[in-house]
This record gives structure tokens, C-alpha cells and sequence, in this order.
């Protein structure tokens, strides 16, 4: 007995924080499991104030060397990634000693799609002696399950249909996880601009203006690096589908995070979307 | 000689005129050919200045009933349908007798891609007893055709390799005509929002604002309507793409409009971009 609390005492997690709840959500399960962490939030993008129980050291995203050196001197042994986290620029990056050594490696990876950089950036942390762990190794409850909260129509399996084999074919280009159906067209795929500015600008492409209808599906790339890049769903991605004019919400249950998945419940309720996740397209 | 003068004259031709230049040139080209033409300008679409001269007889996209009846009564044999026109809700679209008729035998394709819509337009159009022509009939010299301004760097030949595979596997899903790849990375892939839309969208999206890369590609869906839904390229589509931060444009050669085709060299010369149509993409 005394061995194994020395063995879970003996793990430490740095939780590298980007934007939004989640990174927020992980530090209380952290807590709550009795399990040490150390939070690292990314300057510009992570949520400070709700952060500031953990009290998070701020790094900006350009200073690797100094994050590094960091994780290693509070001995964390892993880390979990988590948060969105947009690509800056390589002129905004502003990247220290560290991050220099990494950026030469990573090479004319840092330009190509977002899978390929991060997996880049997986690897070289590993061979820095860090386990990289996904967070829902912590979060299962924010995992999105099968089912949906309401039966769909015949067009509306129609158009999920459409949405999933779309986003198949499109897999394994690393370039976005979702995309938008309706009445069996396909107004938008989402790029590396995401899921809600893609939202943003469905509405002037919808043609039955004064009847909800199709949807949003989110679908993880072919070889995504899940444990980093997981495609998220979350209370305003509900509003932006909702105000774009689509009449639901689905993701490939098992691979999406559902950010505060009893709020999204209401929160769908509320707007009138159907919402909910599938293991495959029923043919 | 006669008896051939009697049938080059009893061709007439009904160009239904959308947006920008093309409709012009058209009616240019058929009259330095001798050949008899009416235009049925389409309101808030068709530039009626640059038409005047042609004296055109403006329609709302609605009264579908009334142009046929006109292209009936001035004894139009064949119909050109040519210039960009974005697909009106069915509200605004305020149908009259005639297109009432129509819409009802389109029924729900109405909401699908444009080109099932546009197909069955054409089936209908050629079930009164019209012929449907492509505008690249009369105006072959705005075809765009093989070869490039200057030639690709490797990774240049990278992008676009990669934006062709793209558009090929989503060529089945009547979505979109164009991609945009920079750096081995799909930046947008086009919507009904059209290229233009999608140019305008991808600024914030690039990586290295120092130095421009990256290309547009326009390429046509599997079995499209090219008769009445050929991609096309013009000064504003070139002008776009350089703001946006691209290196260059291409195109499917022998299936694209390129309007002012030398006027499209020039500016392409003048905004610093590679310029030019593939007939497939070399491996």
C-alpha cells in the first residue's frame, strides 16, 4: 500500500495550457485524483484568471528552451497538451534558444499542415524523456458518446451521410475535421481558420432562410495526433451553428472532446439543435 | 452558297447574361461573326452599361416564364447561359408562372449543389426545344491553355501536386471548383462562397507573410455542366491571390475561362505571379 502511493506520488503531469475551459476542467480532475501537476499557460491564449488556483507559470509560445527546462526542474514526467493553441507566425513566434534547437528539427515541418507540426513536436519531447499523454487519459467524461438527444429526420441522415464520407475522402489531407451539409450540399470545409470561423460564415450561403437545416460534423483526420489535437466541441460552437442556420451538431463518438457535455446538453436543448455523436455513418 | 447563307442566318442565339465581363465579350465575338443574337440581361447580376450597346432585355432571375416566352417570340434556337450568378434563396428569388413550372419539376434539387441544379435547368431548357451551347462555342480564345508564365520551383510543383489530389477526390462532391495549398498545407478549399470568398479569407491564414508561396487551383467537379458551370479566372481572381499572399494561379487547361486572356498575362506579369493552366498534374 505504501509502495503504491510512493508509485502515483511519483507521477507528475505539466499541463501545458492553450485556450478555452478545458485545460481549466483537467487541473480540478487533476486535484480531485490527488495527482501533482504543474501548469504552464501559454501567454495570449490560455485563461489566466481561471487558471490562477493552480498558480500557472506563463510562458509565451516561443519560449520552448524555458518550458522545457521548467518541466524538467518542477520533475514533471509528463505532460498533456491542451487548449487551442493558433499557429503564430514565425515572425510572432519569437522563439528562444530552446525553441531554436526544436524549430531547426521541426524544419519546414513548422509550415505544413497542423498534424504533421505537432507530431513533430510529440516526437522531439518524447526523446526529451517526457511521456505525452492525451488528456482524456484524465477527462473520459468529456469524451462524446454515441447517440444523438433526438431522432433524426431521413434528410438529416442524408446529410450526415454526405458529411461523413466527405470528411473521409478529405482525411488524410492534415487539413481541417469538420465541415458543413445541407439539403445534400456541402456549404463549408473547414481549414486551418477552425470549426468557428468556418461557422461564421456559412449563414449568407444557406438558401432556405427561414427553416433550420443541416449541420456541422467533426471528425478526426486520418493519423491525427489525437493525443494533442483532438477536434473539440463546446458551447459556442453550439451557438455559431445554431446562428449559422443549421438544425445540429455531430462528432465520430469516442474522438471528440464534448467540453462541459452537460451544459452542451442544455445548451443544444436551448437552441433547438439536434446534437450527438456516431461510431460510423449508417449506410 | 445560298441555300448555306439561309442556314447560318437561321441561327439565332438567346444569351442570358450573369455577372462580368464574359457576356460582353460574347456578344462582341458573335457579332464579328455574323451571328444573330438577343441579351437577356439578368437584373442584379448582368452589367447593363457594358450590355447597352447590345440593347438587352432585362429579366429578374424569377421570371423564368417570361424569358422563355421572349427567347420563343425572337426566335432563339440555341441559348448561351454565361457570367457568374449566385443562387438566390427561394424568397428572393419571387418566382413568376413559368418558373414556378420549372421549380416544380426541380423540386428539392433546388437545394442541392449547383451543379445537380444546374443540370436539370439545362434538361428542362432543352426539353422546350432550345439547344444549350457552352460560351466557349464562340469565344475559344478564352479557353485557358497549357503552360505556365515561368517555371514552378520544386516546392511550387509540390502545391500544386498536392491541390490536385485534392480537388480530385472532392471533385465527386459538387462542392467547390478551387483549393488553395502554401507549403504543403491546404489552406481553403472552395465553397459556394465561390474563389473570390475563398481568396479573401486566407491572408490571416498563411505562415510566412514575409514571402509569398503557395498557389491557387481551379479545376472542374466530376461530370460538372461545362456548358454552363465552367471555372474562370479573371483580373480580380489574380488580383486576390496576390493580396492574399500566394505565388501563383493555375488551371485544368482546355476546361477553364480565362477572361482577357492577355490582359490576364499582363496583370499576372505585373503582380509578380506564376500564371498558367496543366492538362494533369506531373508526378
Amino acid at each position: 500500500m505504501f509502495l503504491r502511493m510512493e508509485m502515483v506520488d511519483s507521477k507528475k503531469i505539466g499541463i501545458v495550457a492553450g485556450g478555452g475551459n478545458l485545460p481549466v476542467h483537467l487541473a480540478n480532475a487533476l486535484q480531485s485524483q490527488n495527482i501533482d501537476f504543474s501548469v504552464l499557460a501559454l501567454k495570449d491564449y490560455a485563461n489566466l484568471k481561471a487558471l490562477l488556483p493552480f498558480s500557472p507559470k506563463v510562458f509565451r509560445l516561443g519560449e520552448v528552451g524555458a518550458m522545457i527546462a521548467y518541466l524538467k526542474a518542477s520533475k514533471c514526467s509528463e505532460i498533456v497538451m491542451i487548449g487551442p493553441v493558433k499557429r503564430p507566425s514565425l515572425v510572432n513566434l519569437r522563439p528562444d534558444f530552446g525553441a531554436l534547437r526544436f524549430l531547426w528539427k521541426i524544419g519546414e515541418r513548422f509550415t505544413k499542415g497542423d498534424d504533421a507540426l505537432l507530431k513533430t513536436v510529440v516526437n522531439l519531447l518524447e526523446k526529451e524523456g517526457f511521456q505525452i499523454k492525451g488528456a482524456d487519459t484524465y477527462l473520459p467524461n468529456c469524451i462524446g458518446k454515441e447517440g444523438f438527444n433526438r431522432s433524426l429526420s431521413e434528410k438529416e441522415t442524408q446529410d450526415l451521410n454526405l458529411a461523413w464520407d466527405f470528411l473521409t475522402v478529405t482525411a488524410p489531407f492534415d487539413m481541417g475535421q469538420g465541415c458543413v451539409v445541407q439539403n445534400g450540399r456541402i456549404l463549408a470545409a473547414e481549414g486551418p481558420e477552425g470549426t468557428d470561423n468556418m461557422l461564421r460564415r456559412i449563414k449568407p450561403l444557406g438558401i432556405l432562410p427561414l427553416k433550420r437545416s443541416g449541420l456541422l460534423l467533426k471528425k478526426p483526420k486520418v493519423n491525427q495526433e489525437m493525443r494533442v489535437d483532438m477536434p473539440m466541441i463546446g458551447l459556442e460552437t453550439l451557438k455559431l451553428a445554431a446562428e449559422g442556420g443549421l438544425a445540429g451538431v455531430a462528432y465520430e463518438a469516442g474522438s471528440t472532446f464534448v467540453i462541459d457535455d452537460s451544459l452542451c446538453q442544455e445548451m443544444a436543448a436551448e437552441l433547438g439543435l439536434f446534437f450527438g455523436g456516431i461510431k460510423n455513418s449508417a449506410k
